[in-house]
């Protein structure tokens, strides 16, 4: 497989778990967590899959498309490992979904992040929410969830918050 | 659509593409050229699809992953305004295939980038030899063809030197 099909089957992974989680949470309160924006295409599949709810993005530092940048109001600049422990006064309890995906572009550093900030993402998530997320993530208080139809085990991954 | 749908359509359109090519120039002979390299995965893609023809890229400046460099005696770095011309003695009329994806991220640039380049592509080409192009590209020595199944119009471009 190239990398061409490895990038493009990660992305429609990515897409089919985003419109999951939208589908999972339809019943539920509460607002969406984008941790990293990158260049805003998942933002703004967000944007699309979430019209009615409020979309908090924390990131380091906007590189996205102009079209793509959330407004300051509701964008959370600075080191995730420093922004998400402030915000659970805030957000503790009121996430329906968050999705991470730092996007370092290294698999090794994406899996070392999210283990370190996995304590911080948890108790934002309200009970019943779903934590959609590049690199699998491991907490007892998260169960894993399968992938949608045709997305291959690993490619992407799928939490409910118990 | 969102942002992240229409990527994904364009990097399937670019790999259905590429894939038609392959089938297209089965009985051709002739060299392959990468015009842009970018991150290397339509690189990898095309050494996927041509393992026994030379693939010849040209690139600005590289900043692709590691595994997806070409050997040196195959990369023509420098501004494909200047390397292009340069290349027709040796290559005129030799390429089976070529891809044009300068990847400048702005739609206009690459048209025009593609349209100042176009008269130092296609006589590159073999009779039969198949350009594939994110910009649409117009020349009288340049048949369109039909796009792969399920490719929307103008997401991307094939054509057939006449």
């Amino acid at each position: 497989m190239s990398r061409l099909d490895s990038f493009i089957r990660r992305l429609e992974a990515q897409r089919a778990c985003l419109d999951r989680a939208a589908e999972l949470v339809r019943d539920l309160d509460g607002i969406v967590l984008e941790l990293g924006l990158g260049n805003g295409r998942t933002y703004d599949h967000l944007r699309a899959l979430f019209p009615d709810r409020d979309i908090y993005v924390c990131e380091r530092q906007v590189a996205a498309h102009p079209d793509c940048v959330p407004p300051p109001e509701r964008l959370i600049l600075g080191d995730m490992r420093e922004t998400l422990p402030a915000l659970r006064p805030r957000f503790g309890g009121r996430a329906a979904v968050a999705h991470f995906d730092a996007g370092t572009g290294n698999a090794a550093a994406n899996l070392a992040l999210a283990a370190a900030l996995t304590p911080n993402i948890v108790p934002l998530l309200g009970p019943g929410g779903i934590l959609v997320t590049d690199p699998p993530i491991e907490a007892p208080e998260l169960a894993p969830l399968p992938l949608p139809d045709g997305i291959a085990p690993g490619r992407y991954h799928l939490y409910r918050r118990t």
